[in-house]
């Protein structure tokens, strides 16, 4: 029991140090483009909630903020964290790195459950892990109006790919379930670390001429 | 049974002069960016029933335009309407003002009170207001390529905002459900009118340097 | 038997080249934009399918993608064929043009269908047929931060609306299921390649000053 506690609050903790690094970069890039503040909220709440609401949406289920509100006032906490702590927010870089990285293997960890449970194939699982992880960005860059920086040269998105495969591939094989959620957000966060760290990118398309 | 039919055409009425003001605010913006015909009439029925149509997706509901064929032909009127009157339009602004801002009030109350019957709590109740009433504008933004409007200083979601907020609260004291619908309208009117008259506008984050 | 295993052969293959061709122009534009490859498969991906996700949400159905990989590995051979073939892909732009028109034809009769079967009003079989054939083209703009091509002058939603109002008509006056098909994607891929080398195009909005 006390176990079984231990754990929801350590989830807890990290979904909420992930929302809270996804809603920041969405207020900062609002802020650098000189919205209000509703604008800022909204950003930063799309930039949060976003890829969990369009595969909830896909899935045929209610989007998962509109069930706990933890989410929308970890939103107004972080309006209010950039509001005051305006100057300081830079020196912060590297702590909200951390926040980002843990919190994307997280929601990843989520999406491909919540995915598999519903019993889709793999490739749909693994694109469900995805967009849980990814297109709180994409949105926020639409919003913006900004081309997504996921699509010019981040390992972003292959982390959550890779990440969303291992999680199939040990379920197949029977792991079990705790070592393959701890296995499978690690492995995002440390792809993401070190893909950023050494500048590792996907090749780029080149244009036709 | 005469009152009901009476309240039904001014309930219609209202209604019918929002969605006409909000699909001709879509249709002008997408003239000035030298829209087709076909263009012009996507971004002028996206306006008026954008906010309602991303609250029913995510409310499980089927899009309340998908049932009834006034929202899509008030839309084709819309498009005649700026194809006709072209020149005269801009004499015309005051008028569509104030359409759009009643047709505001109602479109929240609507959407308030969908969301209510289902059951959510209190903070999802104005969420969902507030989207039914500012997402057709945003989606339009995004169509012609600009950062939406609201973002960046009109009091327009604060209205809705603070509407959909009396809404529930006078919902919770037990206040008569007309009376309750009718000042939740009347008071985004106002906010509305009054902002903009006077120019208030929520104050902007200031970028990191 | 053998007739029937025929059809569903015919039609395959047809919807494997619409998507094919729909892919890859969405791939083309993510390269002229220096996408990295995640970049260009989703924005590929989202061109082929997104019409049809949009409806299917709006429909309440699940997304018909996420129930077959077909359109998801056409998609990813796509990109391939892109990157192997970068320096052919304009003496080929033919090519893609009629797969392209001819998958078109049939993504709107697979959209009318879906919602006839459903019981809507004309109207929104019509819109339903059309958002099957152009929302993919809108999203892809937007993903590349472009006004969306079909906006400002083509036929091609003309192309989708005719057809699917044609059948409507058809369907009314008892014909046979299999000449509507064929009559409905045979006409959107005429008009289409009518409109195209005639340059036939709707009529612009003139902006107010």
């Amino acid at each position: 029991m006390f176990e079984f506690w231990r754990d929801i609050q350590f989830v807890d903790v990290i979904e909420f140090l992930g929302t809270f690094a996804f809603a920041i970069s969405g207020i900062r890039l609002a802020s650098a483009k000189k919205f209000d503040w509703f604008g800022a909220l909204v950003v930063g709440f799309v930039t949060a909630t976003g890829g969990g609401t369009l595969r909830d949406l896909l899935l045929g289920e209610t989007p998962f903020w509109m069930l706990s509100g933890v989410y929308f006032w970890c939103t107004v906490l972080s309006l209010f964290f950039v509001i005051g702590f305006r100057k300081h927010l830079v020196k912060l870089n590297n702590t909200f790195f951390w926040f980002d990285s843990i919190g994307l293997g997280l929601f990843v960890v989520v999406g491909v459950e919540k995915t598999m449970a519903l019993g889709f194939d793999p490739w749909v699982i693994i694109m469900m892990g995805t967009i849980t992880g990814v297109v709180g960005g994409i949105i926020r860059d639409i919003l913006i109006n900004e081309i997504p920086l996921i699509f010019t040269g981040e390992l972003y998105a292959v982390a959550c790919i890779i990440g969303a495969s291992v999680f199939c591939i040990m379920d197949h094989l029977g792991v079990n379930l705790t070592v393959i959620q701890i296995t499978t957000a690690v492995l995002i966060f440390i792809i993401r670390v070190v893909a950023t760290k050494f500048k590792i990118k996907l090749p780029t398309l080149k244009g036709e001429e």
